[in-house]
């Protein structure tokens, strides 16, 4: 089998044993891309989206906005070339000198420095964290401070330690949102939110 | 709380949480690494090892192996300042423009082509497949046709087309393994197997 017959018969299989679900079309390309990735139906159940997640996500890849990325894992799993066609690029500042600097002087996490540094530069960009809990709460917190109005926040942080958490003070923030309940999510994951919208995005312009 | 209290924090969750089960110490160090990452408690049930798994990467880490990923995601996500410290290399060939080249000759996956790049160079090192089941394969085929004679597969890729049964496969090879039952894994997971060998290996050293 080719790569492309490989990922075609992926989805089918997806299409057949997913539950009924209540996600409109293109929702349903994110959550399948998700589930994809994952092997993990538990998807269906767990991601809520913002009402104006997918329109502004969109708009911003249109737009050529930045993609800033809590992890190196979840930049390599964004597809690059995809993004490039809108001249979009894709960031992660955890390896930056000046975040590894502010993170042993706050005493707190480089992803959460890594926020602060991505704050001064996000105009209607989008970011994705995929792992650190205490980035996701760092961007609530400098969104509700005024410091940063990103177009999107994909918020799926993974583990036991703050990342439900995280993820529940996201869903009530007054920001576009994709991100799940429970302490599932990953930077796979997150790069397939982002791979998905890329695909949405490439459809909309032919 | 500093970055590694939430880690103290979530692996004395993954403690509380687990059910009894019957891996050996050392075994457990890597099963709860691979819940740590991916909040998900059925690696408990499908981790596979073959007996000398362990002992062989260990081995293969002391002597400064290179350990081969089939994603630069795998990559991203192994700590490569812990490999480093024993001269160990981390390389994926996916991007190589001789490895695009011979997949797209084949009709294969790049990541089948990056296997038969890297078994040119593999003695006693490590491969790590998170993502595609016909790299999995290839190694096999490879080490059965005694091209390669790697030190430990990990093999942990994901999906719904011969990840699970590319895992079959490999938990009947003749060749130190660490696996699992099914369709999940991933490159975040097969990662966290090598960060914990990694540190199985320097705890043995001190």
């Amino acid at each position: 089998m080719k790569p492309h017959e490989i990922e075609e018969l992926s989805f089918s299989i997806i299409e057949q044993e997913a539950a009924p679900h209540g996600f409109e079309p293109s929702q349903w390309r994110i959550v399948s891309r998700m589930i994809h990735t994952s092997a993990d139906f538990e998807y269906l159940q767990s991601v809520r989206f913002h009402p104006e997640a997918i329109s502004a996500g969109i708009r911003a890849i249109q737009n050529g906005q930045t993609i800033f990325t809590d992890t190196n894992m979840a930049k390599a799993g964004i597809r690059k070339t995809d993004a490039a066609k809108f001249g979009c690029r894709v960031e992660c500042l955890m390896e930056a000198p000046e975040v590894k600097k502010q993170a042993d002087a706050n005493g707190s996490t480089r992803a959460a420095a890594a926020v602060d540094a991505a704050a001064n530069q996000v105009k209607d960009g989008i970011f994705v964290v995929g792992n650190a809990p205490t980035a996701l709460m760092r961007i609530i917190e400098q969104i509700k401070a005024g410091r940063t109005a990103p177009a999107l926040v994909v918020g799926l942080p993974v583990g036991f330690v703050n990342a439900a958490e995280s993820k529940q003070m996201l869903n009530r923030a007054d920001v576009p949102h994709i991100t799940n309940v429970g302490r599932k999510g990953g930077s796979a994951v997150a790069a397939a939110v982002i791979n998905a919208l890329l695909k949405l995005t490439a459809e909309k312009g032919e």
